[in-house]
């Protein structure tokens, strides 16, 4: 722990972490059974296109969902460009996002041809609000694509009554909702469709990836034949075929392999990130000038990230609070800062909306180390350096904004 | 063999090989070997995102290819589509590419919000036909992209002349040339950029995944940015950056550690190739109404692929030959047939040029079985059959006529 200010590893001190401490799950499977399961893929030299092992993700992933279908795909951005592709038939025009979410969103959307348009957030979900989206829709509207954040899924069915309202395509990017409920029912049903990602950070890990899940059934022929180039030779018998563009999206054994024992252990990561969880809530209660955000009452959570307001009496800027932990070893950001429409990934020929929340939002979050890297101790560490901060944090936070950390 | 026409799969005989006969290379590693490589990867917990074995294979691949640069990604596929993007500017206009060619690249150039324009091909080389090329470049060009076949890598000098003298950015997909030469010097650094798969069915095999190499480090240090979400804190210092958006297009561990285990062994599948090339040709040679496509003369050549040409006097329809061929166990096709202005995958709104070299090369070509999975054997039953159907061809193609497989 530190004793001075001069302790701090900003100030030359050293690390509080001699190994870096992430925000991401970072799952790791028993390597053995991983490289046994992969070595049948090898020895039936069947390692892409629809596999054994992907066609068994596929199917688990949707028990796991209570959803008809699950499209296995190379990673879950590919599987929100294909989605803004499909909805667009063909079409230019805009996809309705949340200003308040992760910064490749802008991007997807130019990649299928469309201009984003950015609305605000609810402040206690941080998910769209839907008189905004509502405010937001016109006939140039492709698509409205919610995120679901790790706190919250946000408003869902209102989201989706708007969106019906104004006969557009609703659909989710759940990833941080995974394994989560809304209405105690489990996402993956939900809108015209969900997407989730596989990424190593992310709570299921095939190291790269992503699948949607579906009820809708020409949505999945359409997705299935999109991911694999929309070989005229594999044309699905179902409308909207003639607009689709496709590509390479397909989902290999060497990745399926891995998600599956991920997927086959995520009540384990589960329970043990809520431990983490419960550890992060006891330590910081007594810190008065901050206040972990919460799960949402009465649902089952995925408890896999740790998330803190920076309330008015914090001593230290978001900016300063971030320099700190990550000098000290955690490697921690602010949690989606700046707003998308504030953004570099913003285009540059958008004219910017003014977007109160998610720009008060933006300026009031860090997160936390949290994943398979980070353990109870870990935790307590951070919480004890957050109660120093918050008590000598006014000198601190002096001595940075001396040093031009504003 | 067969002795007579009720011999034939087609009309119920048995099949000629038991087991199908692919197109592809199929390279496949020593799995121990493999999986050992993989172990040392998960035990450093660097499974992405610059990974050491990712490193490794891109200097490997920039040695190989003598260029500066090498890019590792996800998929060939996104490499063009993100070198289109890079080119284009910001701009939306036309992407020149050849008429006769594979199914994906007027797809690519839309996910990049451009429009194929499709040029005629130089009847010798296959490839971009420069004086087509110079007659289609307008003020909408992005970019011309070329394609290397596998028998030349085509006129290279003259289309980069011509793109020059237009100030159009000029790149080339050279997968089919891999290891081939052009005047003496190995493909990797000719034009602006050149794009490589390593899908299974490639000569170098990551099961899937891609590169791109460059003599151009702007080009370089832009496309490592875009692969990576084009993250604003990773902004390259060099212009071009404002136009960019960017993706998650990584090559990660798992298939570059296969992909090097395939680089270092490219001689010895060359070689292997090259045997069985040499099978096909004195097999076919006495059959006077084909000719196997020869591969550039003085040059060196990855003998990755054999592709008849169906002269005159060869009894069956193109169709007739594939489906025949097909039913027998050998998984083949057509050869860039139909050309892309008159295929599935040319967008419905464009007026279809009319492109005499494209379309007659089209109506020629079959491929026949190569690769790793089709045996010296193999090949011998597959001369020995070509040789009954130019025997008995025209009853064959009388009896499949009346079965409506013209």
């Amino acid at each position: 722990m530190k004793n001075t200010i001069e302790d701090l590893a900003i100030f030359g001190g050293p690390r509080l972490f001699s190994k870096s401490k992430p925000i991401g799950q970072l799952f790791s499977p028993d390597a053995d059974s991983y490289l046994s399961q992969l070595k049948k893929a090898f020895n039936a030299r069947h390692l892409t296109n629809d596999g054994e092992i992907v066609r068994t993700l596929e199917n688990e992933l949707a028990a796991f969902h209570e959803v008809e279908h699950c499209i296995a795909l190379a990673n879950a951005g590919l599987g929100i460009i294909m989605l803004i592709q499909l909805f667009s038939e063909g079409r230019s025009g805009e996809v309705i996002m949340p200003a308040f979410s992760y910064r490749g969103l802008p991007h997807f959307a130019q990649w299928a041809g469309q201009t984003p348009r950015f609305a605000d957030v609810d402040p206690l979900t941080h998910g769209l609000a839907p008189n905004s989206v509502a405010a937001a829709i016109s006939d140039r509207t492709t698509a409205v694509l919610g995120v679901c954040n790790f706190n919250h899924p946000g408003n869902i069915d209102q989201l989706s009554q708007v969106a019906r309202d104004k006969n557009v395509p609703f659909f989710l990017d759940s990833v941080y909702a995974v394994g989560s409920t809304y209405k105690g029912k489990i996402l993956g049903s939900f809108a015209e469709a969900e997407v989730y990602s596989l990424h190593a950070t992310k709570l299921l890990n095939g190291f790269e990836g992503g699948y949607i899940t579906t009820s809708n059934a020409q949505i999945a022929a359409l997705l299935k034949w999109q991911r694999n180039f929309a070989l005229p030779a594999l044309r699905p018998n179902c409308p909207g075929t003639g607009t689709v563009i496709g590509l390479n999206a397909k989902l290999n054994e060497l990745h399926a392999a891995l998600a599956l024992l991920s997927i086959r252990q995520i009540n384990q990561i589960i329970e043990e990130n809520h431990k983490k969880f419960k550890t992060y809530t006891s330590g910081l209660k007594n810190i008065k000038t901050l206040s972990l955000i919460p799960y949402a009452e009465g649902e089952r959570a995925n408890y896999q990230m740790a998330v803190i307001e920076l309330l008015d009496d914090w001593p230290l800027t978001q900016k300063q609070t971030v320099a700190v932990l990550r000098s000290e070893g955690a490697a921690i950001t602010s949690y989606y800062s700046p707003p998308l429409h504030l953004s570099e990934h913003c285009p540059q020929f958008l004219e910017k909306p003014s977007l109160p929340v998610a720009e008060a939002l933006a300026r009031k979050f860090v997160q936390l180390p949290v994943g398979e890297l980070t353990g109870q101790e870990d935790i307590r560490s951070v919480c004890g350096f957050l109660s120093y901060l918050d008590e000598y944090g006014e000198e601190i936070s002096r001595r940075l904004f001396q040093q031009g950390v504003l």
